[in-house]
């Protein structure tokens, strides 16, 4: 920092530097978006993130955000029980239930194994991932972590550890994304989509 | 929004959205990020953002940002007194001093001349600095506007209303930034920098 910037401004900078993808350029340009920001809109925003440490929770069963004990999804009557889609972080959750191509239940792991990051299956919520599926009376697990190496890392991981339960176990498909185009595809993309081929 | 979302975490996305460059993607993954942050980091950010609004004014000479009357560069006392730099906002300053190549005094005129988003010379800070000009024994005027369409509008602009006084104006020059390919040069750039050379 420079010695010449009003301290208001600065300290307010070093705090918005702390943010995730947020340098130096960025902090500056939120600053002075907020320096030239309505005071009402301020303490909106400032309520709104004070709201997220007192009111915001992890629902007991799934953990995924929640205002309350057991979350929106895990107290819905109408979603399907049976039927559990195991994701990495509730941001996985948005992506599926945006879709609305799923009506079951989830499981969020809080996170994927990576090795790098030293996060290994007992840094995850599988523990009561195997409550449930011992206590609940579950028909399918759907493996919905990243296409990515940690993401098939933990499905593999899951897999082995839940052979021992008699459910199905399945995984979201690979294959080409809709609207895509084959010319920039990746190889391995385009092997998974042919070796997932369906009969039309 | 999904309905199936906690309401504390809903409201800060909504909130986040209006932050300038952040979409739903940036602002799903920066209140996911706060959801997992101590209590006590967001309390100093909510901390720094209110104190902007609190403690954070104008200063009466130049416009800058300021925690007093009058800011921390037109007060010092060390500083070249007859030479302003005339700036678009506060980050074109920053970047000024960050180089530690100039120490005369600023003048923000708050934003460039823009017909496209209705900005005409009479919303930008020019009166006060003609009243320094005619009160201060200034010497020297440096436009340091951006070197874009609305920068090279106003700085033509001030060059035409101040003209009237008996000051040197100059321009920041233009050419290539140090450390940079000629290959990768655009034209305009490459011209105005064999326009503008010097002797060795």
């Amino acid at each position: 920092m420079i010695e010449k910037i009003a301290e208001p401004l600065e300290d307010l900078i070093i705090e918005l530097m702390k943010l995730p993808s947020v340098g130096p350029k960025s902090a500056q340009r939120l600053a002075f978006h907020f320096a030239n920001t309505d005071k009402k809109d301020i303490d909106k925003l400032c309520h709104a993130l004070i709201g997220i440490k007192e009111k915001l929770f992890k629902c007991s069963i799934c953990g995924n955000f929640s205002e309350s004990k057991i979350c929106k999804i895990c107290s819905d009557k109408s979603r399907i029980n049976d039927i559990i889609c195991v994701v990495g972080d509730f941001r996985d959750l948005i992506a599926i239930e945006k879709s609305h191509a799923y009506k079951g239940k989830y499981h969020i792991l809080g996170g994927l194994i990576s090795p790098s990051d030293g996060i290994g299956p007992e840094n995850l919520n599988i523990k009561s991932l195997e409550d449930r599926i011992e206590n609940e009376k579950v028909q399918e697990l759907i493996i919905a972590t990243n296409p990515n190496v940690n993401g098939e890392t933990t499905a593999l991981y899951l897999a082995k550890i839940m052979s021992k339960y008699k459910i199905k176990m399945t995984r979201i498909a690979y294959g080409l994304p809709v609207g895509y185009n084959l010319e920039y595809a990746d190889d391995i993309t385009i092997s998974r989509a042919i070796i997932g081929r369906r009969e039309i």
